[in-house]
């Protein structure tokens, strides 16, 4: 039996992981992190629960790698931590994964570089064969895992661009061949599966950048996603072409431009200035300077630039800022629209995703590109991963419409499974698992208690009661201390919290025999209910009592 | 000389609170709420700052108003409470008026009810043309508002409909009759303008709609916003062509639909049932229930439905559930993207913004509907109202392209003025305004300071000591007592709180000579550093010292 688990990775887009096990042998598919819900406040990141793989870390063989984007690698220095397993990817990506691994500090772990044109890895009962696929970073692929039940194609984030940046298409080819007798199951991307049509080539970019560049009188400001290597290879081709010296600003642009020129990903024209400084004695439409911050991100250098706090540059009249990305992600779009207005503010001419949104091109097929997988592989089984529960839905209509009946289509909670047994699959087991979430320092130290006091705390804010009780008269001495923060305006706060104090006072001037406890509760029951009278809130009441 | 005033309502799309001024009179036009931005946390409304038309209530003459959305009459309420005036405005948009006051239990107001294809009304030194507009909400007008400077056309929300569906389009003949003799400004809507062609009329989802529920086998679920009462006619269409029984559930829509149907805007069909319990002896294919909840609001009846938690209905598989409305609003796409994803999990077949688009269209006009107002009306002036900074940008972009020269456009922020005297248009005075927060009971009580807690409240939670001080001795006694809520996991917190409790007994071992001053300010220091360093997390921290 081999059994496939989505441990997390279906419903929510980001946060993949996914395991695959024999009885003897496990592996695991990318290890990537998730972004916090809204309601998930003050949480920096969220991670894959690994206690599954921790369970049976014995039988663990290694940890396979479709492409270099946090939802997909950013989670390793984490599960790195707790077990012991080799990694395997592509170059480009062991380059990025050094770069996560560093940022953590940790370097006792080993990426293993394989050639998805000719390689394929064993890992106990699994022979994996990678092959290339076309996404927003180069270097991705999926994998044909071999298993004792039969073959299984794993095509996490991809579409077919037979025009990449890069040269180096989907390889369709090797793809059909390892497809040869037959395959058991399509795992496959989604996210595209509301989407008519094929996703279109990245290559299609150059062109409409490159003539807003060859019409910009200003600077040009660039801004595309840090991983986006094809992307910024394309400006870079833009600025070589319209004689502009390019500058990069911003540290993650910089640390994976710099990872991708020294593995042989990006040729960095000679002519590139690496000072802003060097750029200020150049006319302005001599400049380029290709900038982080593409989705707004507070604190980006193209934030800073924006509100006029960046420390080497100005924004002048006349400078052109050019948005090459889809704000997709939870609150990405209120953060660019708020740096879209304080550029335009400041005289900036800006292309952005509202009004030119040819300038960005998506890296998940559409239904065409998802119908093209599904024809190619003619999969008995499909499952869909990388979606949410819409998508999976989608997804699940398409594969109908290809003729893979319903009942082989398994949409999948996180934690849940299926098993493939001589040619049959079912639903297997749902293993509970928990979003892990990283706080500061802390990692699952966060729960539901706390985020439930930080929701109440964010909406209401919080009163404290400083009661003195004297143990020996049963009674409470001295007027009740009230100080809140984040309830109610200080000028309005002295009057209601004083009257909330003696009237408190008044309320309790026939109870008798008090103890700390029932004094507690009375207080509670009290000002939660006076407050919501006064002032329609419901702050969190804490009483305190001390005693005197 | 006359002043016009964008109190608000110009960068932040809703809250729409204009001013026209002479030396003896004035009038508002709009008074709207708008949305909490998501760092106003707990906050339930913005309304606009009045302070600038109640010092100045001896002139008021009037509030005219343009149509019933909550972002144009929603503050109604609150500006009554502090001024006289009198209201005027089309007989649906008063019977919202209605509905509104009700809701805050206002009775002491009068809306003047004016019909748009013949009426005028004179204020003071100004005299009001309305002219029917089309909007995505019946009776929607804007004003020719001449003045002893010259005409202002006020063209708040608009596009240009030739088909709508009460079969009142837009009235270009008077317009343009009240636009003879030349305009000096006009006022309007640039919400549209990074968005190319024309709007498309409302008419045509009909059809779309129709084909969905002809095919449906299942019940129908239809929401769309509540005051779009030509959304729901078409609906109703739709229902009555195929044999289709309607309920209504929600009070939004419900209260709505009863006001625009005693007033004539909506022919409910006597087979009309009001009660789904009614509708439940019926075959699922004879059923449509028009249902409130289009933005995913958490409590609102298609909320409720999705979660399973409707204490009249239960949600079957293959009931069909179709969105018929734009998720625009801040946070509202995640609301609807909750909501459909728990209505496919119980097996409904749902037509949502991202698979059917085409199942709404925008109320506002598009950039070639802008440029036909500019065309029509040859303003010298031209005014962006109703959009943020990027459309007002946008809205200069496409007034220079029919002739307007940029100097003659002016992008007001709130509280920015235009002071027209003999023919000319000057920038004017920027007068002070504020965001009024509304929270519960309480009507701009909330402030910076209020909302700065909230947000380290929320991101981090609060920790509490509490020290209890010997005056006398100038020392602590006791060990501190540490509680704290929103900060750490309950398990951890023991002993964390435990230990920092010691290690500050510990810190404080030499200091002598403390006061209640100096132990506060001590205790600050060192919890903020403790707990950073041994969470990486900034907790409020709040000492309250007690003295025994």
């Amino acid at each position: 039996m081999v059994r496939f688990i989505a441990l997390s990775g279906t419903t929510d887009v980001t946060e993949n992981f996914y395991v695959y096990e024999t009885e003897r042998d496990l592996i695991v598919v990318d290890c990537g992190v998730g972004f916090p819900e809204p309601d998930m406040l003050g949480v920096d990141l969220v991670i894959p629960d690994f206690s599954y793989v921790r369970d049976k870390r014995n039988k663990l063989r290694g940890i396979i790698i479709t492409h270099g984007h946090e939802d997909h690698i950013g989670a390793l220095p984490f599960l790195i931590s707790e077990v012991r397993a080799p990694i395997f990817s592509t170059k480009l990506v062991a380059g990025f994964i050094g770069l996560k691994m560093q940022d953590y500090g940790i370097s006792n772990f080993r990426v293993n570089v394989f050639d998805p044109e000719k390689d394929s890895i064993t890992l106990g009962d699994f022979k994996i064969s990678p092959f290339r696929t076309s996404h927003s970073i180069p270097d991705s692929v999926g994998f044909v895992i071999d298993t004792p039940e039969g073959k299984m194609v794993h095509a996490a984030d991809y579409k077919f661009d037979w025009t990449p940046v890069d040269g180096r298409p989907f390889d369709i080819s090797r793809l059909s061949l390892l497809c040869s007798n037959g395959i058991l199951a399509v795992l496959s991307d989604c996210l595209g599966s509301t989407s008519p049509g094929y996703t279109e080539s990245e290559k299609n970019i150059e062109a409409r950048i490159g003539s807003i560049v060859s019409e910009a009188r200003g600077r040009v400001f660039f801004t595309t996603i840090s991983s986006n290597i094809s992307r910024i290879r394309q400006a870079l081709n833009v600025a070589s072409r319209t004689r502009r010296k390019v500058a990069i600003l911003g540290k993650s642009i910089d640390s994976k431009v710099k990872v991708a020129s020294q593995l042989g990903y990006l040729d960095l024209p000679t002519r590139l200035e690496r000072s802003v400084k060097d750029l200020e004695r150049l006319p302005d439409d001599k400049v380029m300077i290709i900038i982080s911050g593409s989705y707004g991100q507070p604190g980006s250098s193209l934030y800073r630039l924006a509100l006029g706090e960046h420390d080497l540059l100005k924004l002048k009249e006349g400078d052109v800022v050019i948005f090459s990305s889809d704000p997709a992600p939870p609150g990405s779009k209120a953060n660019v629209d708020f740096v879209v207005d304080r550029l335009i503010e400041k005289g900036a001419i800006v292309h952005y995703y509202d009004i030119q949104e040819d300038l960005h091109v998506s890296g998940h097929g559409s239904q065409e590109d998802i119908k093209l997988l599904l024809s190619l592989t003619r999969p008995k089984f499909a499952i869909p991963i990388g979606g949410t529960i819409r998508h999976m839905r989608a997804f699940s209509d398409l594969a109908q419409s290809v003729g893979i009946s319903k009942n082989s289509v398994f949409e999948l909670h996180d934690g849940e499974s299926v098993e493939f047994r001589d040619g049959r699959a079912v639903k297997g087991a749902k293993f509970e698992t928990r979003n892990v979430l990283v706080d500061g320092l802390g990692i699952g130290d966060v729960g539901e208690v706390v985020l439930r006091d930080r929701n109440v705390l964010a909406r209401e804010g919080v009163v404290i009661i400083l009661l003195q009780f004297d143990g020996s008269k049963k009674k409470i001495v001295n007027q009740p201390e009230i100080i809140s923060r984040g309830f109610v305006f200080e000028r309005k706060q002295k009057v209601l919290l004083e009257k909330a104090s003696s009237d408190f006072l008044f309320f309790l001037r026939k109870r008798i025999n008090l103890d700390r406890k029932s004094l507690k509760d009375l207080a509670v029951d009290f000002f939660e209910r006076y407050f919501f009278e006064k002032t329609g809130r419901r702050p969190m009441v804490l009483p305190l009592v001390v005693e005197v």
